[in-house]
Formats: C-alpha cells, sequence, structure tokens
C-alpha cells in the first residue's frame, strides 16, 4: 500500500508530529507484520524519531540551528536556503518502522516528526506498507 | 522473523558493538536472501555503522560531545537531557542491511554499534528480517 | 536483484551523483513496485539526497568540513582520516527508496549522492531490489 498525507508547515523551521497519520496508514492497511517506511519527497525537510515534549522541541530547533550558524560559509545556493538543504540531507528524508501483530514498533518516547526546514510550506508524507 | 536483544550500558555515552548479535539473528532465521532491520525503540540511543577500533570509539564520543556543547542552548528538558535525545535523533534509530547468500552485506570495517547517549541503562535492540 | 557498481572518487570531500545508475537498476529488474535499498559497505563514505546544484556541493563540504574541525579532538585514529569515519557515521550508508509503477519516488530536487569522505579511492555501491 500506498499512501500519500499532505502537511501544512507555519514556521521556516519547524517539528509537526505525524505519529498519527502513520498509524492510521497502518491500521487502514490491516498488515499484520512487515514494514512501514515513511518518505518525504524533499530536499528541504526531513524526518526524525524523537520526545513529544514542548521544551525538547524547542531545543530541536536550537540545536538544527546551531549546525549550521556559520553563515559566512554558505554562500552559493542561489535561493539563500543553503541551511535548508544541509540539514534536510543530514538527518535524512526516509524512517522504515517495524510492523507486528498489526502495530508499529516504537518506544513509548518515541514519536514521528516531520522537520521542516524552509516553512511555510505545503509538504507531503508518503507512507509504504511491505507485508512479510 | 522479530528478535528482540537486551544489552546493559555503563557509560552515559558508550559505544557497544552489537555486530555479533545480528550476525547470529541472521544465522538462526535461516534467510537466504533478504533485510535486515536493526532498530532500537528508545529516544536517547541511536545505531551507527564504523569500525571498532579503540581510539575511534573515543573519536566518537568526543565527536558527539562536540555537536551538543552549547549548553545555554538547551534549557528546555526536565530529565536535563536534551543533548541524548537530540544526538540520538541525529543518529537515527535505524539501520537497514542487506542479507546475500545468508550473510549480512557489510564492509570489512564495517560494524554495527548501538549508541547509548544517557546510560547506563538497559536498551532493547529489535531485529527483522525480511525474505525476498 | 542485487547489484553492484563501482564508482571512482577525485578529491578527499566529493558529492557524486549516482541517481541515474540507480534509476537504470530499477529499470534492469522491471520491478513494478516494491523497495530499491542503497548501500555503501564503506566507513568512510556515506549517501544523501539532496539538489544537483554546484553551489550547494561546494556548501556541503564547506558544512562537512565545520562539523569535524575541532581536530585537536580527534587524535586516536592510526590512519589520520577520523573526520572520514565520524562523518560517514552521521550521514549513514544506507538509503531506501521507494518504487512505485516503476519509478523511484523522489521529489524534484532529491538526487542521490555518495558522499566521498576519504578519497580519492574506488568505492563500491550495492542496490538491493524486493518487490511488494
Amino acid at each position: 500500500m500506498l499512501k500519500k498525507i499532505n502537511i501544512h508547515s507555519q514556521n521556516r523551521y519547524q517539528l509537526i508530529d505525524i505519529t498519527k497519520e502513520i498509524e492510521e496508514a497502518v491500521r487502514e492497511d490491516n498488515v499484520v507484520n512487515g514494514l512501514a517506511v515513511v518518505f518525504v519527497p524533499h530536499s528541504t525537510a526531513g524526518l526524525i524519531l524523537t520526545e513529544n515534549e514542548e521544551g525538547l522541541k524547542k531545543d530541536w530547533i536550537s540545536f538544527l540551528s546551531s549546525l549550521v550558524q556559520k553563515e559566512e560559509l554558505f554562500h552559493n545556493k542561489i535561493d539563500n536556503n543553503a541551511d535548508s538543504h544541509l540539514l534536510s540531507g543530514l538527518l535524512g528524508q526516509n524512517k522504515i518502522l517495524i510492523i507486528d501483530s498489526g502495530h508499529l514498533l516504537k518506544g513509548t518516547w518515541q514519536q514521528i516528526f516531520l522537520v521542516e526546514l524552509d516553512g511555510p510550506r505545503e509538504r507531503t508524507i508518503i507512507i509504504k506498507i511491505l507485508e512479510g
């Protein structure tokens, strides 16, 4: 099964919890055991698993900003969003999750987040479910 | 096949080679060709492939520490372990490996490591093997 | 299907677009729906998805260098290439892509790059295609 979900971001850098949407796709598919591949077809957004806690979400924004704060290094990109491209590639645009007995296997403090790095924008999340 | 392995870490930051455990799971499954998905259901640990060399393991600890050393940025997390969450999300909590003719495909200098980022703790490693 | 491709790098740090090679492997396999796992069996190279733009490729080199520029931290590795190992593990050596209706699903600005971190060298790219 392949499902596409549209997400609208509000800020330039933003963490958006998409766990419910992924879990719903797994339920709809009625798969018992297999894999769920989550993918964003964008080069200025990423995916991470982290805890959904307000303070930590702010820390993520500070942390990502700190990694690309040497702006003098990034003078080449026409759209002036080199930071967005670099962080997107660094975090990666895909995650693979295990489905066991109809449920996503993940830890209590692991939620799935779209990381917007050049918002606000419309983003697409693609979920592929494979049985096995 | 789904297998869970428990690992006990000793230090706050620590690299633990889990290659043998993953290889044993592949052998037990008798799979010829397919994929092995390795996953840690934690938000303060990660997985990497790197060389098992004493000096390099120390360099990993220095490197990870250097990425989150701006402590003034991270004041929001209640448990005072923002660094652990950020590095866990950055490294990622899953790896996908190819199984070919009954063996994990990997380079001579590529070992699979659990990266403990908030130890000492009991950790779980989940291995899912898919034929195909 | 399992395919191996050899790539020759020219510089110490270098981004090499391997999108055509991966797309060709997908075409050769005649797979309609499934997954393509791309893997480099090396501990001093990585894989990323990013835009193929000259300025951005230069920014990637600057960015990666900036992450490991505290050389005083990395004195342990015999071969004097701790930076290569650390960045390889950080970027990761695998990517998983979705195949839909015979084509790789990816965004307009997402190309697949081998990131050479200790060149010049001969590198191997392994592509595993799974139907499903």
